[in-house]
């Protein structure tokens, strides 16, 4: 079969590499429905991840199950579903207790954008839907593999409540969902930081009620200046640079949170300043696998369309500008078809 | 009046010094029943925080209001009295979400090592105990003032939950008081870091339920050998050092917190690797105004006696063996009786 595979900085390749088999007896192997590229593709794509080999890329899909290897209980050829990027068994004591990204036998899905892929522990990490999807949800159910899940988990994070006064730093794909999840969760009011015209319009369809488009100290005043001098309460931190986390804190109340969810690169954090700014920090991998049976119900019901993120719709074999079109902010999220 | 004046590096004098008087009418003075040296004043003592000129020391206090400015309705002359380190108005927005320490108008207070004491914002500030004290129970009241409202709050931080596993990283009066406090929410087991008898002796009589004398990657795998390679629900990091904060995040399960409330010195946190532990974090200055009217409650309740803290008891003027004898750790926490 053919895949996206990266060889270099800005080089990935659409090549043949060898089909996906079960290996162990409690892997799956799907027929991938769509899949995307990540922002957090973009990390080894720009060069800022080394990569010492080529490795086949993606790890958000959606897809029918082909086949099943013989500890396979709970999921079944034919049956439409949707995983976490990272496997789970969702039995150990980290998943009991709703953190199955930090499950003590977890292992990283990869090699999503392809026509196939396995997926090990398939039991504790596919979630079937309930009906077969019509093609018009699939972009949907596409982003609880991944992205909206994490904005949810961003949201949770931060501790979003109803009522709550919400900013919401990032306007990539996880940013504009952990807007759609801080709405479900019964924000009052979201504070978006954006400079871009047509995420501006989405986070505004999403749940924004401001928009923010000033950073650094100019961003944090208007923060202050748009909660009275006060912060907010649940500050959702989507991007992972030193000065969207700073952006994040200072846009905090004292005893309000940052859920953060932009895997952090060069971030480094003051002990003594975050002490004084009295603010939460959460954040980590997002346990998307916690969230699948609530977020595919709002889906099925078409109570949220996280799919809106999807602004670019390629073949497989133009994945190379699937990434392209990411990395110079042309697209917020590209689907990608098999 | 005399009281405690710090000069420089392991140099506190007890010295003639202005009394204080009402500044503002929002000030109260009271005569001090008790004080103490907190943990915290250890770090200008050992010369880690630099000292411009010559300071009045002790933030820690209880006693009898001796006069009040006019614009002072709450308490009045005669009352026996507990405030926080942090003066707060108790209206803000910071202090409403129980915040006081973040209060919007906070004033240090300082000096309380001296006979008597000026309160700015004595309104918000001071609490009043229900009955005049024994003298058996000033130790326990004095407590509230910071020591035990700090651990309290390291707890709180924590999420400490009836059932929680619990490690206390840190046996000073803070720590000491972080496992009373955990077991008085409920804490099924509490795992304390100390090499020390005495204190070990005192960690169980406060509720400790294990002992963990190793520091380091040897006190991380004890931890997780103690928890079943879980990790704790709860981790109180009640030192400040780079080392405890290491100790306590290694010490938390994946979605447990750590409650941070030594003032962090040299602390830097990787965010990064923040983000794979997967684990809250929150400290900060403890609001201990939101803690005083419960904490008092329990105290006159008999129900939780924090003053067993105070292993040596001097008179005021012997102040500057009180820090010698906390410095070199042949005392817990110093009693001073102006």
């Amino acid at each position: 079969m053919r895949g996206a595979v990266i060889h270099g900085a800005r080089d990935v390749r659409f090549e043949e590499r060898p089909a996906p088999k079960i290996e162990k007896p409690t892997d799956a192997v799907i027929r991938v429905f769509a899949a995307c590229v990540c922002g957090s593709d973009l990390w080894p794509y720009r060069g800022a991840n080394p990569i010492t080999a080529p490795t086949p890329m993606g790890h958000e899909y959606c897809g029918v199950v082909e086949e099943v290897g013989k500890a396979v209980n709970s999921v079944k050829p034919g049956q439409f579903v949707i995983g976490s990027f990272f496997a789970s068994d969702n039995t150990c004591p980290h998943c009991k207790a709703g953190y199955q990204t930090s499950c003590q036998h977890r292992e990283l899905v990869g090699g999503a954008q392809a026509p196939f892929l396995r997926v090990p522990l398939a039991d504790g990490t596919l979630v079937p839907t309930h009906e077969k999807p019509t093609a018009e949800v699939v972009p949907d159910l596409l982003t609880l593999s991944d992205v909206m899940g994490t904005g949810w988990f961003g949201a949770e994070a931060a501790g979003v409540k109803p009522g709550s006064t919400v900013v919401v730093v990032g306007d990539g794909a996880v940013g504009l969902l952990g807007i759609l999840s801080a709405r479900e969760m019964g924000a009052e009011r979201i504070i978006a930081m954006s400079r871009h015209p047509t995420r501006q319009k989405l986070a505004r369809e999403f749940g924004a009620t401001d928009i923010v488009t000033e950073r650094g100290d100019d961003g944090v005043s208007r923060v202050q200046e748009l909660t009275h001098g006060v912060g907010a309460d649940a500050v959702l931190e989507c991007v992972g640079t030193p000065e969207a986390m700073q952006q994040a804190i200072r846009s905090t109340r004292p005893g309000g949170a940052v859920g953060y969810v932009g895997v952090p690169h060069g971030v480094s954090l003051d002990g003594q300043a975050l002490f004084f700014a009295h603010v939460r920090l959460f954040g980590g991998p997002a346990p998307v696998r916690r969230f699948l049976p609530k977020l595919i119900d709002l889906v099925e019901k078409g109570r949220i369309n996280p799919g809106k993120v999807f602004d670019l719709v390629l073949p497989l074999d133009q994945v190379a500008e699937g990434y392209r079109a990411m990395d110079e902010r042309r697209a917020i999220k590209t689907l990608l078809r098999p």
